[in-house]
């Protein structure tokens, strides 16, 4: 069996999303290591799209490889948005944020006409675990990690661009969706990095081989 | 049939609020013209207090009047807290942050053992009307707004002391419970001003004849 050369499987899927784009899209870019190299992919196959970058690292490289960065403010709407996931689920619920940007990733993601998640094979399991990343209101930290229990704060990069303490929820993670809403209703949580598979299109993963496969995830009524 | 003195009554609770703490608590204090009362009136009971503010605005003239305020980041638990609400349904909930002030505030009442609402009598309501003050993240204004429908921005004071912008929510609102779980839920969206009962312990009215009316809300189990 030949071994998985992820760096290929994370190519592989970051080209084939940027063969979705068309000339004149506003594009939402997703942060990380996959996404890393969708943006010269990008560069390389337009010339006129409009960029909005889900954290500072992604626009500094967009900016280099030359596309086009704008702030993400007054855009009610993207044509697409295209970002890695640290956890891709069956049913397609995603865990993302372990690079502490999944409050904007999932404002992007949302914002997007249609969102697509780009991944090595490694990502896919057969059981959502732990932990979930959240961002968290620095007023009223101690009692907000005290609600949640099992809470762990990051020593590497604590602190969001929007301000917020990045942290990983350990607790149960069975029911997706409970655990995501309850996430959301606890005070002094900003966002948590659960994503339902509303929010997904369509999941490409590469392979060793180079091929990709993709999956459309039919229950968002796109 | 006296005129109703608003600030008679906005006096009477804050003082009968201010007995109902003792020396060496941890109290956190709400923001708004019910709550500035209740700090010179806290000021002239207890020497020995620590306090939490849930704005700038409460943490100035908390020291103008010489209580301790120190910041709420390590503190895991408060005794109590007491704050103003805008209205006050009869099954127990609120609706908070006229004064932009809701996160902070939700956060305080949450983290307290016992949660004191103090009201003049013109805030309580036979049915909540909105609009619902939210506070929202900056990055994907535009987005969120669209997302939400109906919301409209402050003009007076449009950050939240965590960044946020503010603005009020103007939809439905004949299922408190439901409409605070969807802003909840709305990613963009960092808290809301819909209190639910299982967070107030106690609703303390003032009338004009300077009496008070508590109310005990029982179903938070303390």
């Amino acid at each position: 069996m030949t071994p998985i050369d992820v760096t290929r499987e994370k190519q592989a899927a970051a080209q084939e999303a940027a063969t979705l784009v068309s000339d004149g899209m506003t594009v939402g870019l997703g942060t990380g290591s996959t996404v890393a190299f969708l943006l010269p992919a990008l560069a390389d196959l337009h010339r006129n799209i409009r960029c909005i970058a889900t954290s500072p690292q992604t626009e500094s490289i967009a900016r280099q490889v030359g596309l086009m960065v704008e702030p993400f403010r007054d855009v009610i709407s993207l044509d697409i948005a295209i970002d890695g996931a640290d956890q891709i689920a069956p049913d397609g619920w995603l865990i993302k944020g372990g690079g502490a940007a999944h409050t904007r990733e999932k404002l992007v993601a949302i914002s997007a006409q249609r969102f697509i998640v780009i991944a090595d094979s490694t990502k896919t399991v057969n059981n959502l675990k732990g932990p979930v990343p959240v961002e968290l209101l620095a007023f009223g930290l101690g009692s907000t990690l005290h609600r949640l229990g099992n809470v762990t704060l990051r020593e590497g990069v604590p602190h969001s661009p929007d301000g917020g303490i990045i942290g990983d929820y350990h607790g149960r993670l069975d029911d997706p969706q409970s655990t995501a809403a309850w996430l959301s209703g606890t005070p002094g949580v900003v966002e948590h990095g659960l994503f339902p598979p509303e929010m997904v299109t369509t999941i490409i993963v590469g392979h060793t081989n180079g091929k990709v496969e993709q999956r459309i995830i039919t229950n968002n009524g796109q």
